[in-house]
């Protein structure tokens, strides 16, 4: 689907600002999770430097129907910043700045191609950090991160993106640039646009600044891990936890079989054994919370709990589920990872779906690594398949699916940080019923009638490159 | 501007579900914000009792062109649950049922005209609570606390009632029953559109349905008062705590003015002097955080300061905060509040906006009493007139703009908790800009395109009896 993106030359951009070359499409053409799939190629590349750019592009683009989709560190693992119809990709990474400091309000406002460890880096000397980076916070950037409302290990504590975004400058499809939310901490002024477009993808407006909420590191910290006897025994003592709510900043669950990976590929001499990794964050009282989750956790008799304060030795501790990523894709060079799972559901039901997660790799015979951020009830899963083998495959998307579908009927989500992009659009509808996706859709005719901004995203029947439908309503 | 609403006889409602008299319909006309002013007379009230008669009415009136106003307690201060241009009020209180209680997940189910104070009740028990109740907690309803995404004392620890509602069931203006959000704590499945209703003052939707999150409640409670010899240095000292990060849970500031009204009600023999209530919650070092805040509000040249963990003695200690709305309605009869003032600033603003509230009360001779949630950054303001005196109503209009002007300029909100409704309208576009209002209609435009749902509200063309103006974009 080739556009005409000629017209870009006549907008008021640097030489240096837009691309027709190969080689710059082609690295815009894929995010982390569509690598294999080989993605889209944009017709061409922008890199706006300030908001009048992103203007000027989207008011020229949907004069002309060409689609914009924005795209930054690419680290997205659902296809979220692949140009799904051609046109443009407008790469934010260069507006990257630290606009405005305020560290007496605990507010930084930032361009949206800044990384999120660079946030922290910038306000470290104050003794402030931007809580709710995702575990890719240190190469993935702050608009990414906006446009899923991510989240990570610090989310059992700290909440998610959207908690920590007080207001946005962003440009809507026709160019207009406006500003939503307000640098009070608390408003009932008008509807809350802000959270509106943070998790919409880039699928209403193009964000171009953002404020964002900073928290004063806590005193101390402490870190380490738990090993189980059985992986039932590590999700329950999970759900304990949380149920007795023990402070804790990060709970990591691993399964058996990540750990062997994990293992195998770092050499550590641990069992292959299901794992929960820890931190706790606290100004008072850290001991007696560690002592708690101990207690909750020999009561589901947890087999070793390693504890540390010495930065290193948490490190050493932490090692298996930091590097757990690259292990489960080194792991057998034959075998893929099929869609990212993401599922999320309420605590109660996290030893249930984890067992189920277990039983229909069994069932299925695949092999199927679990991780996540058990406090939030949220479970990775990576079905892993050799791609040549179609039976292999097909199983592999049955049982991918069928977990989807327990999380659902759980009371749960089939994406709890990832987004739905390209690859969750068939459980949209299912986990939010018809009435709810056509007000999602009757929104995104609002705000973007021509369909213009990421296009091909969230919505079910743009898979085929079909527009978003409007609404029945 | 009278509608005929016979059409509602013929709906599968109950005889005492459908009133056209006279009283009901004045008990329909008003909240406590428009009291003075008489409000307007709905041409019949509706008491749904299941979602289906929300449905059934909505969908009857859209037809008709028929407007419907949510109304439950009654105890907006901004005209929000006014019928502003007659048809409907309807009145959600009896749908007020504990429809699923999940404490191991921290959610309970209500709907939407249940007490907040009944939802605390309910789960007391298992040592759960509700933490953004606002001070009218007790008699205002969970759905009235959504249409303004209300907030309260304990906001500066436990945030507002947004932070709190995990998806909702609301029917919108067709009829269609759509429900938002999920019971997973984290979701980034679709828009938010469970963010979007709440705040929207039921001009959206009409909530018939929620799932709020609920937190334990903290081991160990400390309350007490701090009295200070100048307002600009108790203004300076809650900036200074909150800068700090003083785990405080309610950090309230009444003026010298607002304390002498409370010691006549009250008759406490306590000084005319500003002060500062405080409230600490923690399950860990409670004392050190009160130390810590001795210390902050001892630079600050704090005349008292007194605490205890003793309920009675708490109490007491409070006293003059509780009561203040009462003493500051009948602390002379001959003089009338304005509009309720509600800005909120950053805290960095915050002394600035107390000085500038206080010198614009001299400046314009007027009484201007002024408390509020100041670890929020939140300045409540009665500007108290004559009103057989034009010229004291003149002044006290220009007197509550100029603060509302000033909040804005400092980079906060005309409304930090009451939302739009009728009374802010001015002040909706000078907040947010020509641009995002026009999306807030385009928003509106999407949802409810014949205006039924609460017309009147939020948007400012709509003073005079008109509709949502079709947005330009």
């Amino acid at each position: 689907m080739a556009h005409d993106c000629s017209f870009l030359e006549d907008l008021d951009l640097g030489d240096d600002q837009l691309s027709f070359a190969d080689g710059r499409r082609e690295s815009h053409a894929t995010d982390w999770g569509t690598e294999e799939s080989g993605g889209v190629m944009p017709d061409a590349v922008v890199w706006p430097e300030r908001t009048a750019d992103v203007s000027a592009v989207l008011s020229a683009a949907t004069d002309r129907g060409v689609p914009v989709t924005p795209y930054a560190a690419g680290t997205g693992l659902e296809g979220n910043a692949v140009p799904a119809h051609g046109g443009i990709s407008l790469d934010l990474t260069r507006m990257d700045a630290v606009v405005d400091y305020r560290p007496d309000d605990f507010q930084i406002d930032v361009g949206p191609g800044i990384i999120g460890s660079d946030v922290d880096e910038h306000v470290a000397g104050d003794g402030l950090f931007f809580p709710p980076l995702p575990s890719s916070g240190d190469i993935s950037t702050i608009g990414g991160m906006i446009s899923t409302d991510a989240s990570g290990m610090g989310t059992v504590r700290y909440g998610e993106i959207a908690d920590w975004v007080l207001g946005l400058e962003a440009v809507l499809a026709d160019g207009t640039v406006v500003r939503t939310g307000s640098r009070a901490i608390k408003t009932s002024s008008g509807y809350n646009l802000t959270d509106l477009l943070v998790g919409s993808e880039g699928t209403l407006a193009v964000v171009t600044e953002a404020t964002l909420e900073l928290a004063g590191r806590p005193e101390q910290i402490r870190g380490g891990r738990a090993i189980f006897e059985t992986l039932d025994d590590a999700a329950e003592a999970v759900f304990d936890a949380v149920r007795t709510e023990v402070d804790v900043a990060k709970i990591e669950l691993v399964d058996g079989l990540s750990a062997r990976m994990a293992n195998d590929y770092l050499d550590t001499g641990l069992p292959d054994a299901p794992m929960v990794f820890l931190e706790f964050h606290a100004n008072h009282g850290i001991e007696a919370e560690i002592d708690l989750c101990r207690t909750i956790f020999e009561d589901h008799d947890v087999a070793r709990f390693e504890m540390s304060e010495d930065d290193d030795e948490m490190a050493a501790l932490w090692e298996a589920r930091r590097e757990l990523a690259f292990a489960v894709r080194s792991y057998d060079p034959d075998l893929e990872s099929l869609h990212p799972g993401d599922v999320t559901v309420p605590i109660s039901a996290y030893p249930e779906v984890v067992r189920e997660a277990k039983r229909l790799a069994d069932e299925y015979d695949l092999l199927v690594p679990c991780f996540g951020h058990a406090g939030d009830g949220n479970l990775h899963y990576s079905v892993l398949a050799d791609p040549s083998e179609p039976d292999q495959l097909e199983r592999g998307e049955a049982l991918y699916r069928e977990i989807v579908e327990l999380a659902i009927e759980l009371g749960g989500t089939a994406t709890g940080e990832h987004g739905i992009g390209e690859g969750k659009q068939p459980y949209l509808e299912p986990e939010h019923g018809a009435g709810a996706v056509e007000a999602m859709r009757s929104v995104k005719q609002a705000f973007d009638p021509t369909d213009t901004l990421n296009p091909g995203k969230v919505f079910p029947e743009t898979a085929d490159g079909e527009r978003v439908r409007e609404p029945d309503r």
